[in-house]
């Protein structure tokens, strides 16, 4: 008999050693060189406009987290199933998101200066700064999220049940898990600011930066001269690195949550002391090893020639799906007994693993349907490029037509994945196809936030005039970072997906509703409603950055025209104005979007039941999905036809380049897609979240 | 007691009296003046282009029409509930939609020449021309549809219960319904493809026009050196008046044919000979009486000075509104008993009428509503010309934001109308209050079909080089048609979605299952799948333009090249050879999407049962009344923008005009909606409601 006292404390400590791995890589990172005064001037623009940002979001923070702890404090009042100790499980969860999101801002505008230093030397040593930079956002996340889960469900159950850690009674063990939803619930709330929050930002800044700037002013992208440069190289970190860290931050916690809860359900053949409650712990265990796991593969990822960076990137993620694949297998064949049933559905612990292989599967093989949709290698980016020699128009409308088309697969991919994944093993299958997904959390969110880095490091060599070689170097990493940004998309937007059906099947278990019958008219409504909130939540962060890049506009216009010697170099442009106006517009506008995710499923539980916002869920959910895919894929899409004319590129025998009409008619459709790909779309993932669970959480009270 | 016989003797009679109206105003058009040799010389190229296209998209829908026989002949051999005069039922609806087809756009192809004409004159005998021709539409389109309908009804039941007429039976009376539902297929599935087609018919001809003829070579709108001008004059005929046409057909039949359907599964407390069936004739009664009520409003609608016609349009439609309101009062407690009940659902008929008022009522308000959205006089479209003035990129971003806007307030407006129409009475309500919407169809069709015929004349009037006064005069009636031509796709939108709720509730009974319960992973896909459906048939659609467009781009690019004098009216351009353009690509890209609104169900259907094709159902509905309202508003806002910039506006005490970079940017737009609004958007209606057909049509052998 395995002692299930020494197991569970085996996970905060996993967590913990990989967090200090991550301290490890951020102490090597600032022992590197920082270059010259001049680097060091604009990075250190960079990072106090990164800092505060962050102060000004966690002023913000405060009162949300304030108002929302005394709602849930008076819940827990009303609700006996509940302990008001929810309140310190959300307060936990949001500190620990920010938490995140704040390391992986610090490291990162610390990893950009250093990277453009490297870049002087070689692109080897350009890219081993960047990509830990990358990893310090990977690990640190899933490390942080893990510890502080553990930490919290250990302390749980020592308070409650202090006497037997009585955690194999599967009510007392339920009864923790759903305190947790809390802090998933603070995860993900704080997650939605911060990508809504994240993605105004960047996005007006970009956008103002580059219509005056790069089309009124003719000056090159990163100029000095800029007045909204640096909030561009800003809004970089804070809405690529801080806001993709808390997305996928909340998917993991809120994977292993709905994971968990499920698990509370499942009924073994042979209970004894451990094995009766092994399947709430299996997606701790996963996702623990997922981190060490991602550690070991990260080892892999070397560069020595030029060139292969993507493909290193691959094999490296590749090593890692592979080794989840293997440990997971292990992992379940040891912690599950062999056969296991939830609600009267019968498997064996080798179907829970068959489930949690479709998840991994589904990851990679959405991550390479993204990258054929977005790559400028591939068919619909160069039909789009051809649209545009007909002008602004065509490229839109060629674009807008390659993202809805690029939603079929996906969808057909989901369907098929969430049919299997039940087949196998129920809705604890459904979930755990969801865990074996986020086991390459880690990894994953290495390889995305390297792009941004890299990004800013071109940014701070072009602004500091460094060598031209160096830009060159820093545009390999960036174009690598582009890719790779894509398909990072691509696999939070399933992250998202399947954990929302994992968080919806807990929820529908802890309502105790027996179906979702769209055939009761109510209910139906319930789906109508839930389908056109993402449209709704579209619209508005869309909007939010409209307004906000039409303020960023006016003021950069103004700069140039009032302030004399700008273009001469005579005098600094006021940089921090620009911040001022992303931040301030941001901090506004990320109010009513965050508020949508959670006032409707508030409203309709307790106006009309669960059966109702069950189906007001699943209608968010799909429609969501749907949507976030679109959006990210016509943006990313549309960046990468604009980049294709700035390299140049044939068509039809004819050489188009910079300056092209064709060229102008793609700038268009970039700037229309940036809000889409870099606010909204993203934004839509934690929505769907979101709502799931602020519906499990009052799932209690709308019991039948 | 009222004889059932004569009662049902009444329906085709009134629908025969009033394509005899028809045939009158029919009549009294073609006896008014043509004009000079060079109107009827343009005429009569738009005429032939609209023949021709007539003939080659006849072709088409023979072999269509074929094949689905045999398929349809197949299927009721197969089962034995089914008779195999399902065929005929097929063909004759197939028939009946193509003929209205047929005739609204053979009276638009002559009153356009004669408003032309009378426009000379004034601009109310202008006005009497072109609203005689929407009436002409709207009263054959709605007068065939009842009287197919009924005629078919009469000889079945006739056919198959040749002594007792016995159709107070109710097995006998459904038997015989679902008969009809073949008919409703055939309208359904001309009615996408003329939707289709002419969608992509109209807005390659249109867009080519443009691009080539207004931007690059820079002469006005309808000018005959524009050598897509006639094909872009037979686009608005093929799809604005056929395409209409042909939706609201369907839409009429099919709403009637849902109600009937579930009208069958009424149980009255007494049952006497008339009132045990009642139910099932009421929608037939009903919308019958509808197109009596609209002729007789049609006399309020009187023009004398200028500028009222809006309002006179918006009176007439008014009163029909309040008649239909009265009328079907009295209607309803005539023919219904006062106590009914439907799977245990207890109403009276003083509810029926309720439920038919709120559809209604719906319809009304949706109006009012897409009106708001895209009017010149409101804020959104203001909104986006104040966002014109930073660019393209900004002009296409809000547009997109105020069309993802603008589903909220509809779609909150459905999820009241679903619930209390079923709180009245059921699913039999929510049928009936489609129908309620229905009865108005006459009338909105008239107010709708009126404004092509306004904007060919305008186009002739330019192109015969009259007398600016009556461009002017045109251009007013045009502008009224552009506002009613927008609140027509509100109204039509609505009905689709209501219609396909009422087939679901019909497709649900025929069935037998006892819900849908997306609960179940199954059935969880087939709601994510068919909410994928929409996506994909837009990405289908707008792509069929934009490939369409760059043909007839080239086209016209190369006779402005290589035909000397064409600019100095010295040589005619080849109208011919835009014309075959549009009318091959409209053929050959209508097929696929055509497809895709028939296959997947069937698939579905039969694989997975009906359960799961319920869901997908639903999904594609829900889905697709977001995308059709999205599509069809943002186009909409985005054409008013162009226009308003065409007239000249004030935007911060600054006039910007025809020829400004605003403008230009609002070009880009309003070429970017026109696939939405004039293709896409509407077809989805069709696509919605003609999957829901087919699925009614499997039902019996997906029962379970």
């Amino acid at each position: 008999m395995i002692k299930i006292n020494s197991l569970i404390f085996l996970i905060p400590f996993i967590g913990f050693f990989s967090l200090l791995y991550a301290v490890k890589k951020i102490l090597w990172i600032l022992k590197q060189d920082e270059g010259n005064s001049k680097m060091k001037e604009i990075s250190s623009y960079i990072e106090n406009g990164a800092k505060s940002f962050l102060k000004a979001e966690y002023k913000v923070f405060v009162y949300f987290i304030f108002i929302f702890s005394i709602g849930l404090f008076l819940l827990s009042y009303i609700d006996k199933h509940t302990s008001p100790l929810i309140v310190l499980s959300f307060i936990t969860g949001s500190f620990f998101s920010a938490f995140a999101g704040f390391i992986g801002m610090r490291v990162s505008t610390k990893a950009n200066v250093r990277t453009t230093q490297a870049a002087r030397n070689s692109l080897k040593n350009a890219f081993d700064i960047a990509f830990s930079g990358g990893v310090v956002m990977g690990i640190s996340v899933t490390s942080i999220a893990i510890f502080g889960l553990s930490i919290l469900l250990i302390f749980f159950l020592f308070l409650f049940f202090p006497n037997s850690f009585n955690y194999n009674n599967k009510n007392n063990l339920l009864f923790v898990v759903e305190l947790l939803t809390g802090f998933s619930f603070g995860a993900e709330a704080i997650a939605l600011f911060s990508r809504v929050g994240g993605g105004i930002y960047t996005k007006a800044a970009d956008i103002g930066a580059d219509l005056v700037g790069k089309i009124e002013q003719d000056i090159p992208e990163d100029d000095v001269r800029n007045p909204a440069v640096i909030a561009d190289n800003v809004g970089d970190n804070v809405g690529d690195i801080a806001g993709m860290g808390a997305d996928l931050f909340g998917s993991f916690i809120a994977t292993i949550l709905a994971a968990m809860v499920l698990g509370c359900e499942i009924d073994t053949i042979n209970i004894d002391n451990f094995e009766g409650v092994s399947a709430v712990l299996l997606p701790l265990f996963m996702c623990s090893f997922g981190i060490l796991i991602s550690i070991f593969s990260n080892f892999f990822i070397k560069i020595n020639k030029n060139n292969n960076i993507y493909y290193m990137l691959n094999k490296g993620n590749f090593i890692c799906i592979i080794l989840n694949f293997i440990f997971s297998f292990f992992l379940i064949k040891f912690l599950l007994p062999n056969n296991l049933s939830i609600r009267n559905y019968y498997f064996t612990s080798q179907d829970v693993f068959y489930s949690a292989s479709i998840g991994l599967l589904i990851g990679f093989l959405i991550s390479i349907i993204t990258e054929y949709f977005t790559s400028t290698e591939r068919y619909p980016v160069n039909f789009i490029i051809k649209q545009s020699l007909t002008g602004h128009a065509t490229n839109i409308i060629a674009g807008l037509s390659i993202g809805m088309f690029s939603t079929a697969l996906p969808v057909i991919l989901f369907s098929i994945g969430i049919f299997l994944s039940f087949y196998f093993s129920g809705f604890y299958g459904v979930a755990m196809s969801s865990v074996g997904m986020m086991t390459t959390t880690a990894m994953q969110l290495s390889i995305d936030a390297f792009g941004p880095i890299a990004d800013n490091a071109g940014g701070i060599a072009e602004m500091s005039n460094l060598n031209k070689e160096v830009r060159e170097r820093t545009d390999i990493l960036d174009s690598v970072g582009n890719t790779t940004a894509a398909t990072g998309k691509g696999f939070a937007i399933a992250s998202a997906a399947l954990t929302s059906l994992a968080l919806f099947a807990a929820f529908i278990k802890i309502t105790g509703i027996k179906g979702i019958n769209i055939y009761n008219p109510l209910v139906l409504s319930g789906l109508f409603l839930g389908s056109m909130i993402p449209f709704l939540f579209s619209a508005l962060t869309i909007n939010a950055v409209g307004l906000a890049a039409m303020k960023m506009v006016n003021e950069v216009r103004r700069q140039f025209r009032e302030i004399p010697g700008i273009m001469e170099y005579k005098s600094k442009p006021l940089y921090d104005n620009c911040i001022t106006i992303s931040t301030k517009a941001s901090l506004k506008f990320m109010i009513l979007p965050g508020l949508l995710s959670i006032i409707p499923p508030v409203l309709i539980g307790f106006i009309f039941g669960g059966e109702v916002l069950g189906s007001f869920l699943i209608g968010l959910t799909v429609s969501g999905v749907l949507m976030a895919t679109f959006q990210s894929n016509t943006g990313g899409a549309w960046d990468n036809v604009k980049k294709s004319f700035e390299k140049g590129v044939y068509v039809d025998g004819e050489f188009l380049k910079k300056g092209s009409d064709a060229h102008k008619a793609s700038i268009t459709g970039d700037t229309v897609g940036d809000p889409l790909k870099d606010t909204s779309g993203p934004s839509i993932n934690i929505l769907i979240k979101l709502s799931s669970i602020v519906s499990l959480i009052i799932a209690h009270f709308i019991s039948i």
